[in-house]
């Protein structure tokens, strides 16, 4: 199926956008300030950007408050997506019973559990094993080889990437005469509507109560959050974000790449945390916070790292009292 | 199958905690001290607590010497495990030469390779992939979607999560005249008794000897293990842990979620490793290590790596001689 | 089937080393230098090493320009790798129209989408899910439960380890209103020659162009890899590193385990960057560059640590004006 070309005039009808002017070609967009210098030598045919950058343009452009908002909606008019038919897949094994609305698609190579409820829209893509006592609620998306072992219950239009494992047992260990003994998990995940999970991403389930994901989180790749985690609604984590046990994070939260969230802690709204930073406290006011340097020349950075080592020592000498 | 409901005089006389006082409705347990001060509020009709916590509890307790540990012992009995029969699912592709125990359980959708042997009251899940010449010992757990790649040797009781990746190639690459030559990976993985392998997880097979994980081992999620690592008994990793090749690990050591212990190098037993620290030079004394620092206002943050990157210098200004 | 085994002078002929001694018994090798102290008390009957070990040497040894090379060429050679034949498995779910070479491999449970086309001597494991419009060059190796999400073309000989993720939607988000929207990927995935891409990890698909392998580019296990990221011939990264999208990275290029490199920035050829360190800002020369600190006993850390959080205010004591 070949994609569908609206015209410049057309997108810009459907999106009411100030159209400066209209052209024929590629359509650019610039969203991303670093990128403003690259403007003037665009071979696009016209461009979509913020009104503080159309007077810069060479070529005709689409205004719009926000161009990365207003790309989004016009490449969704060129996305294919895979046809799926309702119905469930001769080869997908389903409990007896199982509730799956006729509207939903189950692929094949999946395994569907006891009491499991699938919404209607719902697609189950292959090789996605859902135990017992889940449900997927409508418009659910999971693409490929998504787990979710037990007791998850995700909101309407979830979309879960592949590889992702929803509900394994946290890893809740007590030492008891010089073993790990198991701590039973006994509760579940709740995920609200309009969250994405990454590829490869793990959310497991709660202790007692559910682990929890508010609506519109968006969690990127190989993401870790730990039992009884509560994440709250529109918070975005970028990939390899690791999240403790019982640690509550706020609302409209956004925590860069690798950070670190330590368990049993707090995190208020609107809190940016940068890439590869370690939180190890509550955070109660909203703002930015960071604890990762950014790499320099090795030799140089040895140097300083030395003397990182002796610095109480160094601060000592120069008669600073010891505070933080 | 509606959960079992012992009373707290019952979970009492099984567990022969002291039994102050006995009650009805919710059972709670304090096994952090972070909570300490919840306590005096609690609604629960009963908690679990330490000796020392007994006197400031409004309400029934239980004593235990651990009550994190008298806790999983409370849960289990609360626990309920899916249903697996005895069997080979008629999805499943065994390899003819496979041993499978009678009282093994093969899942839809698994495939089991040349020479496996699966011992008793085994359980694979679904979607597990099964290389040649495996062994998986009698009560091992592989929950779903598990893949053994080629020469795993799993003991017995050892829980592996979803998606978790146990013996595929190590990181082995030479050099060669401009191009990776491929290092073949001729050893295989032993994993011990009792292990615990998270979700996501992968451990590398060795290059020539075996990569081992001793007994009682507990790995969580997302954790990277290369190739002829050893990790000692009863030591236990927090999610997104990488140990490079050929690391050495003690026994009953405790890394911290998101830490990185580096190739060639050995950590004695009883070493702790704080979360998202870095390893980089043996460990031979029991204790506790740290170099992760923790986030603070991104703005002071700012000024203070700023500095951090003139630090030589600066120490040199006071004359210190440059020495870690 | 029994491995082959050479004898120590077929070994030396077919390898065209010098040879100074043969014997009988087992190979060693001494690649890295942290090793040469084992030299003396070796128990192996020979020994691959470098020219300036061999007069150390205490038995027999192959001197070779680069005895880790060496090394790989031998171990290749006692190298058993599971039998597959061509054909398709019975099991698998195949469109309609994907082109696949009679001299593939298909295994079972796995899928293939529309118009995908899979090259001769291919091999797709048990449990692979490929979407529609993918291309599997000759001679790969997709060993088991790999997802190629959608538009991802791999070249010739390009080997992919258990579930990994390749062209899953990158985490394209734009905050509008109050909500996230989804910025649609309508790119691909595009993987050189002699790829190799570890186990778990995850290569998200371009927004609008794609996301670049070149050849021989070799990434361990759990990394990830955003949207739009290209990374130059014969780079390799090791375990849980992460690259956000728009980065483009070198020819030649070193990656330390579980390193960060932040999104839209550029890095230069031969360039390495050191275990768990962050890369914020381009880098235009090569050589090593680092950001990670290394572990210290925790209390001395501590104090460290705390004095690090005043050392704007420390320098700014001495009188050193504010700067980088």
């Amino acid at each position: 199926m070949p994609a569908p070309s609206p015209t410049l005039a057309e997108l810009a009808a459907r999106f009411t956008l100030g159209l400066r002017a209209a052209g024929e070609g590629q359509l650019a967009f610039l969203a991303n300030p670093r990128y403003r210098q690259e403007l003037a030598g665009t071979g696009a045919s016209a461009v979509v950007l913020a009104e503080a950058d159309a007077a810069d343009c060479p070529v005709p452009c689409l205004v719009a408050a926000s161009p990365y908002a207003a790309f989004a909606r016009i490449a969704a008019l060129f996305e294919t997506r895979p046809a799926t038919t309702p119905g469930v897949h001769a080869s997908a094994v389903v409990a007896g019973d199982a509730d799956i609305h006729p509207g939903a698609h189950v692929g094949p190579f999946s395994s569907i559990g006891a009491r499991c409820r699938i919404g209607a829209g719902a697609v189950i893509g292959p090789g996605c094993i859902i135990g017992d006592d889940c449900v997927v609620g409508p418009g659910c998306e999971l693409l490929a080889r998504v787990t979710l072992v037990t007791r998850v219950r995700l909101g309407a239009r979830v979309r879960v990437h592949p590889g992702a494992v929803i509900g394994a047992e946290g890893f809740g260990l007590a030492m008891d005469a010089g073993q790990w003994l198991k701590v039973p998990q006994l509760g579940g995940v709740q995920v609200g509507d309009d969250c994405e999970i990454g590829a490869n991403t793990c959310i497991d389930r709660g202790a007692l109560d559910d682990t929890v994901l508010e609506e519109d989180v968006r969690l990127d790749n190989l993401v870790q959050v730990g039992h009884n985690v509560r994440i709250g609604a529109h918070t975005a984590m970028a990939g390899c974000v690791a999240v403790a046990g019982s640690a509550r994070i706020g609302r409209y939260c956004l925590v860069g790449g690798g950070a670190g969230i330590a368990g049993h802690l707090s995190v208020c709204d609107r809190v940016t945390i940068t890439a590869m930073s370690l939180v190890t406290a509550s955070i109660t006011e909203p703002g930015e916070y960071a604890s990762a340097m950014a790499a320099q020349d090795a030799r140089r950075f040895r140097r300083n790292a030395a003397r990182f080592r002796q610095l109480d020592a160094l601060a000592r000498r120069m008669g600073t009292p010891p505070k933080d």
